[in-house]
């Protein structure tokens, strides 16, 4: 992709994340409806996710008639042209209803099926985590903040992060615990925000499973542009979501890896 | 204590998280100097730390010098009055080093030993959690909303939170995990905040341990005023940290309890 391209998706994204923003935020902490069985409705998230995705899509095939659009609501729509723009409308669906603000939107522009860039949009914190070849950056406050992973970390002074315990099978959490136990800090619950924070120099290893291909491809640009590694558990690309590990660094990757490496 | 008095506290609580933010937020998310060896070095945390206990104590003891202030870093300095603030200058170190922005300033005000008033802020996200005998409140972007916890759900369909399962021991974990099997969601990670979001209404149950008073006092009132309830795991009132149930409501308390109360 030319840098003028690039440049122009990059601003168009933002534009994207003000539109999800307006229809998600008025959703976020409102009251669940408890039904008469004492059980919640999810409606509030549930809308949320669906008016977030109809926004986006219908502003990029407004722009970009010939692209195609993955979105987790509604499902591939076909292009023509070799961009695609892969959605997850709202990531973190269980810290949403729990009023936690560590969701986020996410939206990747995918050329050939490889993701060239990508946005992680948190509007009620108000960070946009932005990133692609030419680097990555936190837009917050009017601010265009570079973002750069932190380097010379060895996994036993590493922080790792996860979404839950509950993502892994037995084999992947018996695995994931030799890298906790390897490292000086495990913390538990915060999304795509983990990423962005790894992006962002704050924390060093992602390691997680069963992630959606929407989870994790507008990620993967963001981390790469601030010079960190995503792959799968056994060092491949990712492709298709999965088991996926963030790195801050190559060494940091091939130590990890080595704890992981060997799950079926 | 009387409303007149209360009043006054409840608005110089706000007075002291600004003095705290003003040392803090320069702190948050700025690079950790990495050393030689490869380790990290945690001077942003720890000057983050002392100097807000520093402003607050100083706030506090400038306008009521006759009153004790007890907090996490500079320990206890008795008063005369029978008022004592407890502070933890920042709640969640390890979210703060982590840059993910859930840790808080919490400020109690207690009144021969029990808390009255107390204060969670969170200045990053740019929220005040406030609480005392006359209710509870969340102020944010220059509004003051009333908190209320959200009543009516049964522990097969509530939300349980705990910042992570380290924090327990063997025993304590099982407990745990028996809360977790019955109840929808479980979630990791976000300390004091997890309070406050019960106190909100969005999520329904926290159970901790290993809990310093510091930890808890300042958010008891925040939890009580918006119709929690508080307690150790036998049921009695927290007085000095430990073991740590909050509920949203005194059936979901009930029945939580009757999973944690035989932990010896």
């Amino acid at each position: 992709m030319d840098q003028r391209r690039a440049a122009e998706f990059l601003a168009f994204l933002p534009e994207l994340a003000a539109l999800a923003a307006a229809v998600v935020l008025p959703r976020f902490r409102a009251p669940l409806p408890v039904t008469d069985k004492g059980g919640l409705r999810f409606d509030p998230v549930t809308e949320a996710d669906r008016e977030a995705e109809r926004v986006i899509r219908e502003a990029i095939l407004a722009r970009y008639p010939d692209h195609g659009v993955l979105g987790e609501e509604f499902g591939n729509q076909a292009g023509t042209s070799a961009c695609r723009w892969v959605i997850d409308p709202i990531d973190g669906t269980r810290a949403f209803i729990s009023g936690v603000p560590t969701w986020g939107t996410l939206v990747a522009l995918c050329e050939d099926d490889r993701p060239v860039l990508g946005m992680m949009s948190q509007p009620f914190v108000q960070e946009i985590f932005l990133g692609g070849p030419a680097g990555a950056w936190l837009l917050r406050g009017g601010e265009q903040q570079p973002l750069r992973v932190r380097q010379g970390v060895a996994l036993a002074q590493a922080s790792v992060f996860a979404t839950t315990p509950e993502m892994f099978s037995p084999e992947e959490l018996a695995a994931f615990n030799q890298v906790s136990a390897a490292a000086r800090l495990t913390r538990f619950g915060i999304d795509c925000y983990a990423y962005c924070l790894l992006a962002a120099g704050h924390i060093d290893l992602v390691v997680e499973a069963g992630l959606g291909y929407y989870d994790i491809a507008p990620l993967i640009p963001i981390i790469e542009g601030a010079g960190g590694i995503v792959s799968d558990w056994q060092g491949a690309p990712v492709r298709s979501g999965g088991r996926v590990i963030a790195a801050a660094s190559a060494s940091l990757h091939t130590e990890a890896l080595a704890l992981l490496a060997n799950v079926d």
